[in-house]
C-alpha cells in the first residue's frame, strides 16, 4: 500500500493513495496521522491495506490525489538518522581533498544523527538566508521503522522496515567544514529535509525491493535538466537492514524512526568516478559530487551551489515509467 | 507551574504538580500529553497555570505525587540538541590529551544533535551491554521551547523558553573516540538520555532563573556519595538564549524542542580545574571529568566508568533545600 499525509496541522492527515497515485481515500477513521498508525502498526496496517485494496477495486469513495497537497509523510518525526551507504560518494569527497578512505569505512557504516522536528513538505520552498552557506540537495532513499529493540540483528531490523520513501537531505556545504572541524558532527549545516509525497510498503514495491535495497534509479532533475540517474541498489555498501541495526546498536529505535541511505552514488561501469549525464554517465544525486569530479578533473569546481530561483526535482520511476513515491520538487527562495 | 508526565503509553499522561512535589492533579482534560500542551501552549498554559494555583489553595482534588511513577516529561521528543556551554569541561578534555582549545570555542557554541525517540524515565534503569563501552552519566540543565523561527535572535529565542528541567545525558565514553574520528559526530556513543520527573516554568523558578541561566547547584550523588555540586550559572559561557538561537540558526525549532547545556562544570575559585568533593571542591557532573583530573594530576585515570549495579542520583535543590525538579535516580543493569 501507499500512504500519504495531506497538509493539516503539525502532523498532517493520513490518507491511503492508489498504486498509480491518481486517487486517495481518507484513513482518518483508522488513525488520524501516520505517526499514530506506526505507533499501533500491527492493528492499523491490515486495516489500511484493506482500504488500499478497496481503492483499486473502486469500492470506497476516492478523491483526486494532488502531490502538492501533501506534507512529508511524517511532517515531524522522533528520529531521523542518515547513513552514508554509498562509499563511492565518500571516496570522491576524500579524493577531491587528497585523503584516503579508512579501511573501517567499508565495514562500519557512517551515520549522522539528523534533526527531525521541522521537515519541509515535498513541494515546499527551501529558504536560503546566505548564498555563502552553499545550499545543496541530496537525493536519498529512506525507510520508516516500527519499534526496533536495542541490539537488534540485521534480520530483526529488516522485519521492522514498514515503509520506504525518498528524501531531499538539504545540506549547507559552506557550513560543513567548520562544523565538522569542531568535532561534534553536523548541526547548522543540515537544515530541514523534505520527503516524497508518498511512503510505500516493501510488499507494494514488489521486485523493486530486494535484499533490503531499492532496485530502481534515483532521478534528479536540476533546473529542468537531467542531473542524475544512478541505480539505488548499485554500489550500496550497506543495505537497510544493516543501517537500521547500526542505528539500534546501543538504544532502541521508536516506531516512526526514519533511516536514510545517504546520497545515491554509482561508479562508472569501468570503475572510475561517475560521469555527468551530459557526457553519457549516470550523473549525480548532489551538486557536491559534480564539483568533486570537476576538482579532480580540472583542478577546480565550476558548478555553483544552489541559489534563489534554482529548482530540484527528485523522483523514482518504476520499470514502466510510473512515479513510485511521487516527486519532491522544491525551489530555493530568499529566507 | 510544575508539570509531569505519569507513565502511560508512549507519551505519558499530563499532570500538574504542586510546588513542593507532594501532590498532583490530572490535566488530561486540558491536554492529554505535554507535547500536546506545547503544540498549543498559548491556549493550554494559562489553563494549566490556573490548575497549579488551585492545587496550592486546595480547590481541586489531588493525589500523592510519586516521582517513580513519572516518565520523562517528554518521553519522546521531536528535537533534542545538546550544547557544551561549560568551557571548563572542554578545556579539561583537551588538557588531558595535551591539546589547545580553539579560540572560536569561546564565541561559537559547541552543540550536537541528539536522538530523541526513546528517552528513559527518571527512575528507569540504564541498560549496559558491554562494560568496555565506558558508561558515564552527565548532569545537565535543559530547556523546552515553543516554536522558534529560523534565524531567531537570542532575545526572540529567550521568549520561547517554556520549561526548564534537568537531564542525565548518558554517554558511552569507550565508543566516542572512534565515532568522532569518523567525522560525523556522536551516534552510538549517545544512547537514551533520562530527564527529571518534573519540568518547571521560568516564572516558577523565581530568582533562581536569571539571565537565562539556572542559579542553583547541580547535585550528583554517585553510589550514595556526593560526587558533584557545581553552580549551574557559574562558568556557563553560553546562556540558554544563545544556545537556542544557535540551534535555530538555519532552521526553525518545533514546539517541544529540548536544548541542553552540556555537563555542568565549575573551575576552582583559584581558577584551576575543580577539585573532587572529597578534597573540599565542588566536584564533577560526570565521571570523565574526574578521570581527566586524575590523568592531569597522576598521569592516569583511576575512577572507573559505570558498571552493573552502580547508581547515579541527579537533583537540584533550592536555597531552602527543597527539590526543584525531582530527582533522576538510575541504576545500571545488564542489557
Amino acid at each position: 500500500m501507499k500512504l500519504a499525509s495531506l497538509k493539516q496541522g503539525r502532523d498532517g492527515h493520513l490518507v491511503v493513495v492508489s498504486k498509480d497515485l491518481t486517487k486517495y481515500t481518507d484513513a482518518g477513521h483508522i488513525k488520524p496521522t501516520l505517526q499514530a498508525a506506526l505507533d499501533d502498526w500491527d492493528i492499523a496496517a491490515p486495516k489500511l491495506a484493506q482500504l488500499a485494496e478497496e481503492i483499486e477495486v473502486g469500492s470506497v469513495p476516492t478523491e483526486r490525489f494532488h502531490e502538492h497537497d501533501c506534507d512529508s509523510p511524517l511532517p515531524r518525526a522522533y528520529q531521523w538518522a542518515d547513513g552514508s551507504a554509498y562509499i563511492n560518494h565518500v571516496e570522491l569527497v576524500r579524493k577531491a581533498r587528497g585523503a584516503e578512505v579508512p579501511e573501517s569505512f567499508y565495514s562500519d557504516p557512517l551515520m549522522y544523527q539528523g534533526g527531525s522536528d521541522s521537515f519541509l513538505g515535498p513541494r515546499d520552498a527551501i529558504p536560503l538566508k546566505d548564498k555563502a552557506w552553499g545550499l545543496d540537495f541530496e537525493a536519498e532513499v529512506c525507510v520508516i521503522t516500527g519499534d526496533v529493540p536495542m541490539g537488534a540483528s540485521r534480520e530483526a531490523a529488516l522485519d521492522q522496515i514498514k515503509l520506504i520513501l525518498i528524501c531531499n537531505d538539504v545540506s549547507l556545504r559552506g557550513l560543513i567544514p567548520n562544523e565538522l572541524a569542531k568535532g561534534f558532527g553536523f548541526f547548522q549545516s543540515k537544515p530541514s529535509s523534505a520527503f516524497s509525497p508518498v511512503a510505500v510498503t516493501p510488499e507494494a514495491l514488489g521486485p523493486a525491493w530486494k535484499d533490503a535495497k531499492l532496485h530502481l534509479p534515483m532521478l534528479s532533475t536540476y533546473n529542468g535538466k537531467a542531473f542524475g540517474k544512478p541505480q539505488c541498489d548499485v554500489d550500496m555498501t550497506f543495505d537497510f537492514g544493516t543501517l537500521v541495526a547500526h542505528a539500534a546498536k546501543t538504544r532502541p529505535l521508536g516506531a516512526g524512526s526514519i533511516i536514510g541511505s545517504g546520497t545515491i552514488s554509482n561508479r562508472d561501469p569501468d570503475g572510475g568516478a561517475g560521469k555527468p549525464v551530459a557526457d553519457g554517465g549516470l550523473g549525480y544525486s548532489c551538486i557536491a559530487e559534480i564539483r568533486m569530479i570537476e576538482t579532480i578533473r580540472d583542478g577546480q569546481a565550476k558548478t555553483p551551489f544552489m541559489d534563489v530561483g534554482d529548482t530540484i526535482r527528485i523522483e523514482v520511476k518504476d520499470t514502466a515509467g510510473h512515479s513510485v513515491f511521487g516527486a519532491i520538487e522544491q525551489e530555493v527562495v530568499k529566507a
